[in-house]
């Protein structure tokens, strides 16, 4: 293996999706003289029948843990130190639960190189401690004072691993560094458009989560395709909404991109925070129930963003502004019954008058 | 049942969709004084066990071929002579298969008033004889020199029948009239949104047929959500730039209401473009045979929009600006492989630049 003095691609995250995207950029890393060949993961140390996850994955090039069945390239280094994997690296690709965000962040400040940047593959938001809610790309450009991209779509991760065609978004201000992030990241069977509208991008990822629970009621009240469709629809409405009140500037067209309508669907008809949505409606147990259940105990996105969402709309009044949003939550938490949820959206604000939201550039 | 002065509705059509379009009207108007009770439906005549359709229709109030199992209100006539039905009619409700609606125009001109409007829940376009397409709306119009307005939607007929909640598009360039047409069509359960942007409107009801076909064929060669959602995209990206290029002056906003993506994922989800296009797949058999086995011989409609389509695009030398619509042809009609269809989009114009498309308003 040969190494070249390239820029270095750290990706600090080692789950399901983070393997995949490590198996990505560590195969094009190689084609391309730009970059160097090494790629360094930061792995969260486990042991797996009395071996560390980040022996097994330097030895046998597989993540037996979070992708098993699919081989790692060999230039992708586990390393369970996160300051030893970041330290040299000049793109720092963040694909962890956004729980562990911050706590990271304080533990590479000053650690990284200064001329490094970011992308973030994180889904969510963050709470502000004084109220409302942040992007956690902002979290990273905040604690780490590097720029900080982002990349959203609809990118099922076991599909991707199988090399099954996809589209995905990255959001970036820069248009030169755009090119060299669509660089490592794109194949053949993994197709990425840049847009500069990085906050839109980020804010469709954490929002559509909250649509797919409202899919997921509509599914286990056994209502149609009709039904389903007007409430991916609406939901869709809410999100360009919700950015134009809270980060305007944003453009319309981001929203059609994979990252909005494409991931948008795929959430709705696919994913955890539909299934366990109907689940919800179907068995009547409470989301924490299912969470242990379903989840082996790991948080579903759609009812904490929606939490988020209602604390921050509630605190500026808005909450029947945003019909979906407000119901999906209240619904969540046993406020009202999902047999509500149609009578909440019957007069949504979008049937009352000719939406007129953000200027399309 | 009181007769008032008002404006009286006809349906031109009785199928599926009109008897359910009957059935809201129906109730409508006799909650409204601004029109008149009579509600006229044109029935193409048939005997039903030895019994004439409009008769059945008239006492037992149900079209027991077309939509049985719900009752239409009394206040519904089934009719024959579409003349007679269409003479005193202020508002012409078309929906009937689109092959039909030149002849029943020759059959009307002349004989409804010449103060009347006509809506058309008709989907797919016309060709033009001496190339390229027409709209239905626009065929109306010209023969019947009436204003034709459009009304579509993700409006599974039977969905809509069982009242399930959903919404729907009229698309309609005077407010007034816009407004009107609204209070005949919405319920409590079928929700409406009037948008001045007609044209577009119609063009998503006929084009997401060919996107359907092309989610069919994900299906059928058993590629995945991730795939599926980035067909669906890139179908709603030609869909835009479609307007944009031959009907100009459309609106991006149009296709956020029901009539564009909402439709178009009910469409390619459930949907029988999306199931024939499958089964085509599947089994090896051409169109033809799976309408004759699937469809009881009738025609599928977005093989031959994109044949439509493609004829205008060849004409134009722009079939390979839009990749999805040109290849769902070319693999209708066997000049191309189903396994083809991926790497046909693969490197489709919306991968290269970022759009910039309709201006927003």
């Amino acid at each position: 293996m040969s190494y070249t003095k390239g820029k270095q691609v750290c990706i600090v995250g080692s789950g399901n999706w983070g393997s995949v995207i490590a198996k990505i950029v560590g195969c094009n890393v190689q084609k391309l003289d730009k970059f160097d060949n090494r790629v360094t993961m930061y792995v969260y140390e486990e042991m797996i029948n009395g071996k560390k996850l980040t022996e097994i994955i330097n030895e046998q090039h597989e993540n037996v843990k979070y992708l098993p069945g699919h081989k790692l390239p060999a230039n992708v280094e586990a390393i369970a130190d996160v300051v030893e994997a970041a330290k040299d690296a000049d793109i720092l690709i963040f694909v962890l639960p956004h729980q562990f965000i911050k706590g990271i962040c304080s533990t590479l400040l000053g650690k990284i190189k200064p001329t490094a940047i970011a992308l973030s593959l994180i889904k969510g938001f963050d709470r502000l401690e004084g109220g409302g809610i942040e992007l956690i790309s902002h979290i990273i450009h905040r604690h780490l004072k590097i720029p900080c991209h982002v990349l959203m779509g609809a990118n099922l991760a076991n599909e991707v691993a199988n090399e099954q065609f996809c589209e995905t978004t990255i959001g970036c201000r820069d248009r030169k560094i755009g090119a060299m992030l669509r660089d490592i990241i794109q194949t053949e069977y993994f197709r990425v458009v840049v847009v500069d509208d990085a906050d839109t991008v980020e804010i469709c990822g954490a929002l559509k989560n909250i649509v797919a629970c409202g899919a997921g009621f509509v599914d286990g009240l056994g209502l149609g395709d009709n039904t389903k469709a007007a409430v991916i629809r609406l939901g869709l409405m809410e999100m360009i909404k919700f950015v134009d009140v809270f980060y305007p500037g944003g453009k319309l067209s981001t929203f059609f991109e994979s990252c909005g309508v494409a991931d948008l669907i795929t959430t709705c008809f696919g994913g955890r925070n539909r299934k366990c949505s109907e689940a919800f409606v179907k068995t009547g147990k409470s989301i924490k129930q299912l969470e242990d259940e379903l989840l082996n105990g790991q948080k579903l996105q759609g009812p904490i963003t929606a939490e988020e969402v209602h604390f921050m709309l509630k605190s500026k009044g808005m909450e029947d502004k945003f019909p979906i949003f407000t119901t999906v939550h209240k619904i969540c938490t046993g406020e009202l019954k999902p047999q509500d949820f149609v009578s909440c959206i019957r007069e949504h604000p979008e049937h009352i008058y000719i939406p007129r939201h953000i200027a399309f550039t």
